[in-house]
């Protein structure tokens, strides 16, 4: 089962973010991100938060629908997305993306970032989106489809990730070592339709971006 | 010696960003940020970059004024900002801002991030900065001021991040242990002008953020 997670960070373009919840079984609205649904005209199938950022009509809007409610308590050792988490895998889904999770407040979106790390470690295939990016972390082989006219960046998340081998791309790797806190694996162009990356040991961010 | 990067990712009030700037002894405009400083009426000391996506009215207006360029294949392992790291040190500077990092393309604004990481293991000082957010990365024990209106978000970079005691903040932490992938240290609060961070071992990236 997959489910979305629709949060409060910056969304632009609501055509473009509707068709990853179209693709998904259940609808989690995390706190604020009550006000990009409800714009969009979709119910959610639980709201969840310490609603500090949620607009009160909103939420009304969607009591008044009978929609469940989980409310934490403000002062907690989690963000709602992480929390949303514990959700997730309380629903028994096995895939999860983050709509909503990036904006201004670079504290929170590179936490949900990392919170990719999180779901890697609990089994949990998690991945962000937004109109310009689609965020994958991986510990393992793994595939990417192209997009057209976007670009496939792969960057280091641990101290080292070690045998990175790729193909697919124009810019091959074999059997690299990369480093955190470097900037080798920016802007990489698919050659094919899939590009395959190998990875021995470490772990990678994959972003699919475009301009 | 401080110097500043001006790059080519979201800028949205100049007045902000033109403080970092004036505070600089040594303006180098990377890439794109060429426009940022054009529409700024400041001419910076250096530009360097692929020039990929640079405006070429904005280099010509620059290089009609006599500005120095330093530029590099389009094809390279590495970013321009990165790149702009080996220039900040062969001009003997020992601080930096990068200006322009964070933007739409999330890959760029992640890795120039963790560019702060390279700057940490060889002894510059660097940090980002935008309208919304300072962040900086620290090894071992710093303090950090408080500025009105800004939450303190504290987010491992490493795998684990040992003996973590704060001072000055409304929730403290006592000898703590930060696991990367969760979200524990994010929107910390001030209660004192300046806020004590102490590390046994690890990296701690430290945002100071507002909405």
């Amino acid at each position: 089962m997959k489910a979305v997670c629709v949060c409060n960070g910056s969304i632009s373009d609501y055509d473009l973010i509707k068709k990853y919840i179209q693709e998904s079984d259940y609808i989690i609205s995390v706190d604020g991100g009550a006000g990009h649904l409800r714009k969009m005209g979709i119910n959610p199938d639980i709201l969840i938060g310490d609603f500090d950022s949620a607009n009160s009509q909103d939420l009304d809007y969607y009591l008044r629908k009978g929609i469940n409610v989980s409310k934490f308590p403000v002062e907690k050792d989690m963000t709602d997305s992480e929390l949303a988490i514990e959700k997730i895998l309380e629903l028994g889904a096995t895939e999860v993306v983050f709509l909503g999770a990036l904006g201004t407040r670079i504290d929170h979106s590179f936490a949900n970032i990392m919170l990719l790390k999180k779901m890697l470690d609990i089994g949990l295939r998690g991945s962000i989106a937004d109109e310009h990016n689609e965020l994958y972390m991986f510990d393992s082989n793994f595939s990417i489809s192209k997009k057209e006219g976007r670009k496939l960046s792969l960057i280091p998340i641990t101290e080292k990730v070690t045998g990175v081998s790729t193909r697919g791309l124009k810019y091959p790797l074999v059997n690299a070592t990369m480093v955190l806190g470097t900037s080798w694996g920016i802007s990489n162009e698919f050659e094919e339709e899939v590009a395959f990356v190998s990875i021995d040991s470490g772990i990678l961010l994959a972003c699919l971006s475009r301009d």
